[in-house]
């Protein structure tokens, strides 16, 4: 059993860097605040004995020796980035509850057969750089490495730059490392458990997903004195687009989300119909064939609307993963792990996209969740209990030291 | 007769002044470029002999005296500033058209009756403050001058204390001047002169406006995790509204346009479902009655829309004016003068506001236009031919003279 003041404390300490405007975090992937979050969790697996390595995409590996030399490590982790506008647990739970794990093996002088391997994973959430999952998309082999680095933010300034810049580009190769396992504890963001009154979501799937960025361009003119019929205008296309997006997800229901939540007019001013829109449609199934669907139809629509309103369009694919199947192995060990501890506990399919997604396709993965108040995430007003927490994290160790071994 | 090589020389000298990004200006109201626009044309009105007034809303008054002490001053002009991505006549041509009218004058040495003052008033694009036509507003006692001082700009800073800034802030109490007459060259920024192959527009009314800001309030949360019953997307919301304002303005063809030119969404992230999004509605007609129509049926719309996304609504209505009908004595000066010159005319309603429509309520007021290429302002590729700028400065100049007499 982990000790549930101890993670939550440790969880209060980094929520203190990078603080939002209303209690939560603003901590971006590569950003001065990153990187001091990296220093204080270093600080923290140096004094728990750990030793680091660092990847060329600043992924961090603490790892804790295991009795077996030639035993591959079991991982566990999550990302310690956070949203503009995020939380304090969405992935940083993950992380600092598996610093926690290591932590209590100290305290009662445990040693597991396999190696554990404590990982911050960089630029999980995709908002500072898209795609999210970055890093451990290059870790899988999903995307090539110098391509993600030359990913821009919304200032021009590059994946590959920021990460010299607040030096965490370690000297290790990306990828090269085997796991026997990996384990990801994560809030649900989502609001189904805590509806259900359930301690433990099992995660036996990922949803899939698409990002498609998309520039409209039309002809700036003036609002007052262009008649309707001259109007090339590509504010109304967007909306347009986003109404499309609502409604082709709807058709779908249950099993399909969409939304546009990044969206740019230019030239902006209020007497000037937009001469240029960009904006970021963000498409969910579980299902691989509604997602392509969706995706069809949405593009197929963005024609017509274009067409009808004369302005033309430009679609970048900025994010994609196909929807995931957890290892039956490591799902079966964190049911039986809940099971054991005696949480409540149901399957469950993840809404969201993380680190685990993309090391499923090279280790065998799965993945732990615990509510969160009202399903709220991506929101500074995010919470959980210290109870969830500590329940979380409990699921977490039984399942890592079960695969670890003693 | 004016000098047209003169007048286009001048007008391509004040265009290097905020440069934009695509051969226009970029020249908006109370920047740098704004303070050294006012000093260039404030040095070439010396070099003409005129004496300049400054009033404490930086309105620049330029006089020429006439033979008559005691006779009110014709007044001409229009603005200096430009939209963040705007054209090179838009206003300019109105301001930079008074100068050479007086140029011309001196040049044939003949003295008017009437003094004649050529004016700049400030922030008429309303793109940096809104609203537009801030200062000639003011003069017209529409707007109370401690409140327009505290209009801000996007990044918070206030009308008075950018004037300040450039130090433009002059010590004539506004509005005090008295006028027999206002005229106003502008560039049409519609298509209808170059169209029908008109020289001059005859601006017998200027449409209605209101400018609506509206703020909606959701929730920020996960795009992927979120079930779609339980969003509330205020990114959605906006999109509703824009498609609602143009849908309005379809409803009212030929008489009104609307659209939504500025939009903004919080925390404009590509996976969080807006939590709040701002934008302004701009609404016009030349017909009062429908004008106030439209804004009904998009605020009973709008409060449909939030109701149906579950999102709290604010409007806030930061620009009005109703039509306006010019003075019937002014406009058959600015038509007697287009037909005594030899010019093709017709009447004309202007789809954008000017500063002469607020000048209309406190002194007779007409204006002059003249076509622009493809009907396109508020772009920086807006273009005019020398001849139309030409044939406009003659017709002002034509209609200032016989007003001020000889
Ligand atoms: N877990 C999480 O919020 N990941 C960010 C990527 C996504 O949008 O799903
Ligand atoms: N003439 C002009 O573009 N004025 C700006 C105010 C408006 O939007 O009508």
């Amino acid at each position: 059993q982990i000790d549930g003041d101890r993670l939550w404390d440790t969880l209060m300490e980094m929520a203190k860097i990078g603080p939002g405007i209303a209690g939560g975090n603003n901590r971006q992937t590569l950003t001065d605040a990153d990187g001091e979050g990296r220093r204080l969790f270093q600080s923290w697996c140096e004094a728990a004995g750990l030793t680091m390595g660092v990847d060329t995409m600043g992924d961090m590996f603490a790892r804790r020796e295991g009795t077996d030399p030639d035993a591959l490590p079991v991982y566990v982790g999550s990302h310690l980035d956070t949203q503009p506008t995020g939380g304090k647990y969405d992935g940083v739970l993950g992380v600092l509850a598996g610093l926690e794990i290591i932590r209590s093996l100290n305290d009662l002088g445990v040693k597991t057969r396999h190696p554990i391997v404590v990982v911050n994973w960089t630029n999980e959430e995709g908002s500072r750089f898209a795609p999210a999952m970055l890093a451990s998309g290059v870790f899988a082999g999903m995307h090539d490495e110098a391509w993600a680095k030359e990913r821009k933010d919304a200032g021009g300034k590059s994946f590959g730059e920021e990460l010299r810049r607040i030096s965490w580009e370690g000297d290790e190769p990306v990828g090269q490392r085997k796991m026997k396992a990996f384990f990801e504890l994560h809030i649900e963001q989502g609001p189904i458990l805590e509806d259900e009154g359930i301690d433990i979501g099992v995660v036996t799937h990922g949803q899939g997903l698409y990002w498609l960025e998309v520039t409209l361009t039309g002809k700036e003119s003036h609002t007052g004195s262009t008649p309707m019929y001259k109007r090339r205008n590509a504010g109304l296309g967007m909306a347009r687009v986003i109404e499309l997006v609502h409604e082709v997800a709807m058709y779908y229901q249950p099993d399909a989300v969409g939304a546009v939540g990044h969206m740019d007019a230019y030239p902006n001013s209020r007497n000037i119909i937009a001469g240029r829109t960009t904006f970021t449609i963000d498409i969910r199934s579980p299902s691989k064939e509604t997602l392509d669907a969706m995706r069809e139809q949405i593009e197929d629509g963005i024609d017509l609307i274009a067409e009808a309103l004369d302005i033309d369009v430009s679609i970048d694919e900025v994010g994609h993963f196909d929807p995931v199947t957890f290892d039956a192995g490591c799902v079966k060990a964190v049911r039986d792990a809940a099971e054991a501890l005696g949480y409540s506990h149901r399957d469950i399919v993840s809404g969201a996209g993380h680190d685990a997604c993309w090391i499923n396709r090279v280790a065998p993965t799965a993945m732990v969740m615990c509510p969160c108040v009202d399903g709220l995430s991506h929101n500074e007003a995010e919470e959980i209990t210290t109870e969830w927490a500590a329940a979380g994290a409990n699921v977490l160790m039984r399942a890592v030291v079960e695969t670890a071994g003693i």
